[in-house]
């Protein structure tokens, strides 16, 4: 067994938390933009050091290879994001990007012997946060998102800017032919911080990841009656924030009656006119679920599509957003990981993610898996997400015997 | 008895729905607008055709005045205004204009004896659309808003233009001394649609106002946490936007066993940071409730103040934002107007106004009442306002029988 080291975790979780640092623990650090600019110079700038050669391809995401001793075995790749939220952490995304680095970098100053070339990898865009959507390039390379489409999106910020110009100006176009494949790569690891409490609850160390849970996500809309908020006696008022309360409580009582694992969330909501003077007549709220089993994900959808069609007097309607099926992660990589984890003595346990990560767009291209280290207080894209320097060499820890059991196989 | 000329009501009604016309049957008319300068040229134009006096004061409201019997009388005003909310109606304010109008018209044409100068006249800014607050006019003359601090108010379409640069640049700034005031003032009649469903469905034509209802205003608030909505366990969320909704129940539940008469209403709902993927961990909404009688929103003041401290996991809050007490308008002045009404003949019953009015600020400077006609299925503030011709003269006519009620006296 091999284990990664801390010290050299640290410098790296320091250095590039000063990458778009907002001065309170955190960062914004949108894709290509300077601040994830200087992330990828600071990435080649360590890659490089170690021998790796570097490429990009025509998404700007970047790879970094050292060879294996077969130079005619497949890549092994170990990649996520350097992209943040706004105000978000030190840990979600970069934390992939360094361990895999760390991997890297422990294998060549240790001259761990392997057969297989092993790339660290950076995906541009995961958040989307600047551009959405998010998930862009993996999106892209493994076909779920049309390249020009996606060329087009528009900053949030300055609702004209497009992708595809600052990814022009990044400098960090290559060729298409750079792009992960199934012919130049074997299988893909990624490393991710949970982003939810379990891990910390059951004072677990690593999270041996087995899916992203299926979802789906409706829009959920009341339509009442806009009239003035003091001279309307109560009788007569089709007020659509009344009713949509009730739909809220509704679907609490109603979903609650389902599978504990089942997540869900109304997060967003709309109200028209929203003026503390007027009687609101239109509400529009959204609903996430979350279930790794159909059979739970369709009793959602049995739940919301028979929703009582008034409520309050007002009508009750649904749209169906979208929609996706549970992701299952390759059972040998699984094993690895889980193996890995066991055999360095490190406690862990197995989880689903709820969460959508690149992985579970690869996963479709060629083997993949995941790898979770605990978030305190189950905290994510926020400033104070924190995973302790211990806890992340370890999860790099686990990642390279993982990485080394793939290539014996 | 004397009754107002329906033809010249209806010519006035079609003319002033010119200025600002929308296109969809309705009007924006921000006061001090350029289609609100029309309304104001028309109206001079029509006042100073009948002879009428014209002056303005320091906050550019607008008086026609014709002259009565006894030039050391006290003027009678009539009073109302010409500007509106954003895709507003053709009747809300700019009624009360038309009708003062047509009463001085129809005493003028049909050489009615009267000893009092009679005045109609414009409010300015009496929505507070463009230039916040309401009834700003009428809250300086009656001391109740500081000028100075009206003068800076900005415009919400540039968020800089303020609303003295909007009163200079209208050319309508008179003088100080030119203002509504109780040396030269006896009373004030403002007639205006009801803005509620009330008189519709009690089929009568006439609303005779007795008071502007009191209220309080409350902002609830909600505090959660903001987690992942795909990777936190249910059991672990605090769900700001659920307590909300929970709280929302509980508060009609409560305020429901009070007096039937009793409105309230919540318009306006913030959510943080509303993100259809993250659980809400702050919601703040009003709560606007009005009754007559001080004891029942005594009782509302109570249920809110007395909010259990937690819903869902999550903490409660209240602030009182602000309260106003029950107007009562003059007993005579609203004699008048059910003698008038009951006297011609025109179906009427006993209402209050549950929204605001410049006749509220001036009620405490001079005997002061207002006279309601119906609004087509309660509507006002949209383009879909309407009140029949024949209402709108009823109307009318039962000012012009109640200014010589006060006249005689």
């Amino acid at each position: 067994m091999y284990i990664c080291n801390a010290n050299r975790m640290k410098d790296k979780i320091e250095t590039f938390s000063n990458y778009g640092d907002t001065g309170n623990g955190g960062i914004t650090r949108y894709s290509l933009s300077k601040e994830a600019i200087q992330a990828r110079e600071e990435f080649i700038r360590r890659m490089e050091a170690i021998g790796a050669e570097i490429a990009t391809d025509d998404m700007a995401n970047i790879y970094a290879i050292i060879p294996g001793s077969d130079p005619n075995a497949k890549r092994i790749v170990m990649a996520s994001h350097v992209d943040s939220v706004k105000n978000g952490g030190n840990y979600d995304g970069i934390l992939g990007v360094i361990s895999a680095m760390e991997v890297l970098e422990t294998i060549v100053h240790e001259k761990i012997p392997h057969k297989h070339p092993l790339t660290a990898m950076i995906w541009t865009n995961e958040e989307g946060s600047l551009y959405p959507p998010a998930m862009m390039s993996s999106g892209v390379i493994c076909e779920k998102f049309d390249k020009d489409i996606m060329l087009a999106s528009k900053s949030i910020l300055d609702g004209k800017t497009t992708f595809g110009e600052a990814l022009k100006a990044s400098g960090y176009i290559g060729k298409e032919e750079n792009r992960l494949n199934p012919f130049d790569y074997k299988c893909m690891f990624e490393l991710h911080i949970e982003q939810g409490p379990i891990l910390e609850k059951a004072n677990k160390d690593i999270g041996v990841v087995t899916c992203v849970l299926g979802m789906v996500n409706y829009r959920i809309r009341t339509y009442g009656q806009a009239d003035h908020a003091g001279t309307t006696p109560m009788k007569y008022r089709k007020d659509a924030l009344y009713a949509a309360a009730q739909v809220l409580i509704h679907l609490h009582n109603e979903l609650d009656k389902l599978d504990s694992e089942l997540v869900y969330t109304t997060g967003e909501i709309k109200c028209n006119p929203c003026v503390h003077t007027v009687i609101p007549d239109f509400i529009d709220f959204s609903i996430d679920a979350r279930h790794e089993d159909p059979k739970v994900i369709e009793q959602v959808v049995n739940i919301i599509e028979n929703i009582p069609k008034e409520f309050a007097k007002c009508e009750v309607g649904y749209e169906k957003a979208w929609a996706r099926e549970t992701v299952y992660f390759n059972e040998e990589l699984v094993g690895f990981v889980k193996d890995s984890a066991d055999e360095l003595g490190v406690s862990n346990q197995y989880i689903n993610s709820g969460a959508g990560h690149d992985a579970q767009f690869v996963s479709e291209m060629i083997p993949t898996t995941m790898i979770f280290v605990p978030s305190k207080d189950g905290r994510s894209h926020c400033e104070s997400e924190f995973t302790s320097v211990e806890e992340c060499t370890n999860g790099a820890s686990v990642m390279l015997n993982a990485v080394l059991k793939a290539d014996a196989k």
